[in-house]
Parts: structure tokens; C-alpha cells; sequence
């Protein structure tokens, strides 16, 4: 799906994972999984319980890097991606940002009720993450690739307005209903910001980057050309422009029956499929040579058992023909026992 | 879509309803609204204070087919949909049903717990719905339709299960991964139960009936065929076999690039299509002769405005070629103004 000449670095053949991404098919695939630095892991557990809440480890370079690491030492997965939130965006951007325990995260002001001019950015809070992907790379095997993220415009922009995550982003997709001038001004903010991020974020060592959309899903229609599709094509533009070579793999989760147009029309390098996805009909209706990510059910991974073994053959059978990542459809649960991704890993990379 | 012989009814002529789910296209389209009858309507909330409880007034015939026959007092709606809940049918199976202030639905025991056979069911409590048909069929205006329904046995599991609403329904999930035996018991009781209380729908009056899966959407690929495809397709089958020449409408909220398989494989004489489905991919997707029902967002008829005028001209276009009757992609919200459904049916009345 490169559209613009690329400049591929020379260790790019050896990382299975960037190789897809360029279009190359492997077999057995490159596999990561969505969260897969996190809360399943008891090495993480342990660490968060000593060191504090999940900002400040995000922010501790030395800590967020050591988890980012973490599950490549259990697994033979053919990537890291930066332990980061989608939030430290809006954290740049002047909100306040606080993880209250169990009830997930709050940034205030709240744009529903404040203006965004009354923000004042600060940039410098993107910093500490470009040290923790330097010092990710630094140790990481040459054959492993490191993923940098951002939120998407719209995922970040239905936290910024309502200030935490919230039912079927009523209030934001009711704000683009009602006042979409003030809608764009805010998704434009955001998109200029992530164009910077993620150059950051490659300039420090990401092999690729991945843009979550996670809340795409909600957007009606004609909506999610103009929230979606075209801040997403946006970003992609101007970070190809400005670091020319670099994939980028873009997750619309829950775009259902528009993934088709999302591929198409914000040109990413890869698309992520969540796990409501039928890989057979992604591959249908997919550009023939678009890499595809996914899709795994994380709740199939933990069932496990006859369920979880037939479910990756499907997957795996069905983009046999396709530059394909194996990955879950969204993030890991927490309550994942280790031997299923041990057995998934088995599966994926053919031992059995 | 009819794939067996049906018995037209003389008067079928003559509901617009009817004639677009028989495959016929009507300029302008037939047009009702899911929760036409509910709470953003004043007749109705004061009736509810006055008289009691949800559920009171469900089993309460006199006041079900007044509620069912209010909006059409206001609106040219071509279709009453009975008032009613899909949770009556575990509530026939013997399960507890509660509707707590605020909190919504509770049905005890919850077969998460309790094995299905400790449920002793309780058919006699569906008579009192077939009542309320038979009331407002004979006080429907003949070019009016009646509408029935029940939930998909995949969404009413989900309550059963968890005994209450959940968020992505993943105990249900879990147990249909984990126990897939326990699951299609389960199911199948459901199916039975719906074909005996669609049937008597029927036989009461209603011209037509509508299988609502809200929670299809949760369901990866195989399982979507499983729980939301094959008993879909066996109610449609056995209602069929039982009382021919009765459309029955499928709407599997959330179904998204699933939505051809599920059109195809159930065999239902129409699509319901949720707010996020893109009509014209929808066009393309579906069968050429496939009566479709949709789909503006509902947050798109509370915001009202240019907007709306907007995305009602879409849908219409979009459709222009296909049988086609109007709806909200889900339920209207209670925060709904009168006026602007007063915008909505002139739009597509034609009116403006």
C-alpha cells in the first residue's frame, strides 16, 4: 500500500514483522499481541505493586522500558511495543491526567465544558517516552522490531471532551453533531500533535507505528469518514512525508462493514482487524496485497482448550495468501493464564 | 427473499409495510422508529407514573396497547411495534424477571450459577402479550401494520446467563467457549419458546415480526454463525413452516462485514441495519432483492439541524434503488425533542 518511495534501512530483511509490512508474506507469521505488556504477566504485577501507579511508570524510562521487554522473554513474539498510553497525548496537550484505581482514567479540564484554547501545551511531557523507546531499542535483538502507538484523533478526541472513557462517546459524537467546527479545530490539534509524536517516537527507534482507533466503532457513517478516515490519512501523510520508509498500521476497531473504505482511503500501511472481524470476508473485501493484523478473540485465548486451537487455524487458513500478523483482535485480558499464550504461541509458529 | 410459498393476506395490499418487506418499493419509503413507544414521548411518562412499574404496564393489556398506539397518534408512522420486552420469553422459562430503578433488567437465578433445568417455565405467562396484540390490532387503522418481536436467542442468552445486562457480554462468551453443550441447550430451549411466542403473535394479529440480536455484535466470526446465524435461521424455518406468508425481520445490531453472511444464511425476509452500517456499502453487500431497515443514528435525530436533514437524504439515496423502510439505526433516545421526529417524518414524507 506504499504510495510514496520508501527508504528501507538496512536491517529491515531481518525483522519478520517489517518484512510483512512491506508486503512480504512469512510463514509461519510475525506475531505480537495487543497488550501484551500488561496486567497478565505476574513480572508486571510485581513491578506496578513496587514502583507505584501506571503513570509513573510510563514515566520512569527505566521501568516502562524493562516491561515493554518483559513479554519477550516469555515468547518468541517478533515485536516490542512501547508500554505508553494513548492518553499522553492530551497530557501534551495541557489536560491534567490522573489513572484512578479501578475506574480507569480521568483528564480535566473536560473539553465539554471548557474551551480548548483555555489548554496550554506542553510538549516537553512527550519527552520521557522517546527516552523510553531509545533505551527499548538499545536492547533489543535485531530480528525484533519495536512498535510506537498513538490514539487516533478520534479515539483521543471522545477522552479529551468528556474527560474519561464514556458509553458510546455520546457526548463527543453529540458535540460533531452540534458544533463540528469546534469538533474539527479539536481533532486538528490532535492530529498535528500525533504527526509530532510518533516522528518522536521513530526518531528514537520505532520500526513502525501504529495508530489505535479504538472507539471507531460508534461513528455513524458519514461520521467516520470525517473523524476517522481523515485524520487517520492525515497523520499518515504527514509522517510518511516527514520520515519517509516507516510503516504504519492503522486499528479502526469496530469499523465492521467500512474497513474496506478505511483501507483504502487513509492509505496506512497495514490495518489491524479487531476480533468481530471474519477473516475470510476481510480477505474478500481487502485490497489483494494490504498486510492485515489480527484476530485473534482475546477471550478464545482465555478459554483456551479445542476452541483456542481451532479458532488461530481459522485465522491463520484464512489469510494464507496475504502478508499477514498474527495478533488479537483487542487487547490481552488480565485474566489470560500464561499456558494459553504458550500454547498460542505453539500454534502460531507451528510446533504443533 | 421468500424462499417458500406464502399465503398473502387480501388486506397486505394495502400497508406499506407489508408490501416493501413482500419486495416492494415504495416512493416515499414506510417509516416507524425502534422505541417509537417510550420515553421521549410526555403521553407516555405520564402514563408510566401514573400507573406503575415497566413491567405493570407490560402486563397490563389496556395500558401496553395505549402506550403501542401513542406515537401514532402523533406521527405518520406506517407500523406499531407491539410494547413489550425481550425478556418476557425468560421470564416464560421460569427465570425471575425485575426491572430495578436506573439499573435495568434483572433475571434471577442466573443460569451462570443455576443448571437450565432447575427452571421450571411458566408459558401462561405469555398469554397476556397475545392480549395486548389482539387489543391494538382491532384499533389499528387498516393501513397501518403491527409489528411483534422477540430477541434473538444469542442476546437473550446473554441476559439469562448473566442474569442482567453486561458489557461486552463476556460471561455468556466465555461460557459458549468453555461449555459449547450447556450453550446450545440453552439456545435451543430459547428457539423453541420463540417460535411459540412468534406464532402467537401472529395468531393475535401482528402482520409481522421482528428478531432483535442487540448484542451480535459481540461475537467473533465462528461464534457469530453459531449463536446468532443458526438459531436465527431455525426460527425463521419453523415460524415459516408454521405461519407462511409473515415477513420476519432480522436485526443483528453490530453485525458489520458479517451482515452478508447473516442475510444469506437466516433466510429472513428482511435486514435491519444499525446507525454505523454505511448504507451504500449495505447496497452493495446485500442481496439485490433484499428489503433493508434503516438506519439513522438516533444521536443524529436527538441533535437535530442541518445535519439531520443531511443524513436522512443519505439513507434515502442510498436505498433509492431497493425496497427500503425507514428507521433508526437503534432505539430513539428518551432525550429526544418531539419536533424534531416532526422533522424527520416530513423529510421523508417528502414534505421538505
Amino acid at each position: 500500500m506504499a504510495s510514496t518511495p520508501r527508504e528501507a534501512p538496512d536491517d529491515q530483511a531481518a525483522k519478520p514483522l517489517l518484512a510483512v509490512l512491506k508486503g512480504e508474506r512469512r510463514d509461519p507469521p510475525p506475531v505480537w499481541m495487543m497488550r501484551q505488556a500488561g496486567r497478565y504477566l505476574p513480572e508486571y504485577r510485581e513491578l506496578r505493586e513496587a514502583r507505584g501507579g501506571f503513570l509513573d511508570l510510563v514515566y520512569d524510562s527505566d521501568a516502562a522500558a524493562e516491561i515493554t521487554l518483559q513479554p519477550l522473554k516469555r515468547f518468541a513474539l517478533d515485536a516490542a511495543i512501547l508500554f505508553s498510553d494513548i492518553l499522553i497525548v492530551p497530557f501534551a496537550l495541557g489536560q491534567n491526567l490522573t489513572f484512578v484505581g479501578g475506574e480507569g482514567p480521568r483528564l480535566t479540564p473536560q473539553l465539554a465544558t471548557t474551551p480548548l484554547d483555555k489548554l496550554t501545551p506542553v510538549p516537553a511531557r512527550l519527552d520521557p517516552i522517546y527516552a523510553t523507546v531509545a533505551r527499548v531499542k538499545a536492547q533489543l535483538e535485531p530480528a525484533k522490531a519495536l512498535i510506537g502507538f498513538a490514539g487516533a484523533p478520534w479515539t483521543v478526541a471522545t477522552y479529551m471532551v468528556a474527560g474519561q472513557g464514556s458509553r458510546d462517546q455520546s457526548e463527543t459524537r453529540l458535540l460533531a453533531y452540534r458544533d463540528s467546527g469546534a469538533m474539527q479545530a479539536l481533532v486538528d490539534r490532535i492530529v498535528a500533535t500525533t504527526v509530532d509524536y510518533l516522528c518522536g517516537q521513530i526518531d528514537a527507534g520505532a520500526d513502525a507505528v501504529q495508530l489505535f482507533d479504538s472507539w471507531a466503532g460508534s461513528l455513524a457513517p458519514v461520521e467516520f469518514e470525517r473523524w476517522a478516515i481523515a485524520p487517520t490519512a492525515a497523520i499518515v501523510d504527514a509522517v510518511r512525508a516527514r520520515r519517509p520508509g516507516v510503516p504504519i498500521i492503522g486499528f479502526p476497531k469496530g469499523a465492521g462493514g467500512k474497513l474496506g473504505a478505511y483501507a483504502r482511503e487513509t492509505r496506512v500501511d497495514a490495518v489491524g482487524l479487531d476480533e468481530t472481524v471474519d477473516p475470510r470476508w476481510a480477505h474478500r473485501e481487502l485490497p489483494g496485497d494490504l498486510p492485515v493484523q489480527g484476530n485473534l478473540d482475546p477471550l478464545a485465548l482465555r478459554a483456551g482448550g479445542d476452541h483456542l486451537a481451532r479458532s488461530v487455524a481459522a485465522i491463520l487458513d484464512a489469510f494464507a495468501q496475504r502478508p499477514h500478523i498474527f495478533n488479537l483482535g483487542h487487547g490481552i485480558l488480565k485474566e489470560t493464564p500464561i499456558a494459553h499464550v504458550d500454547e498460542l504461541m505453539a500454534i502460531v509458529k507451528g510446533a504443533r
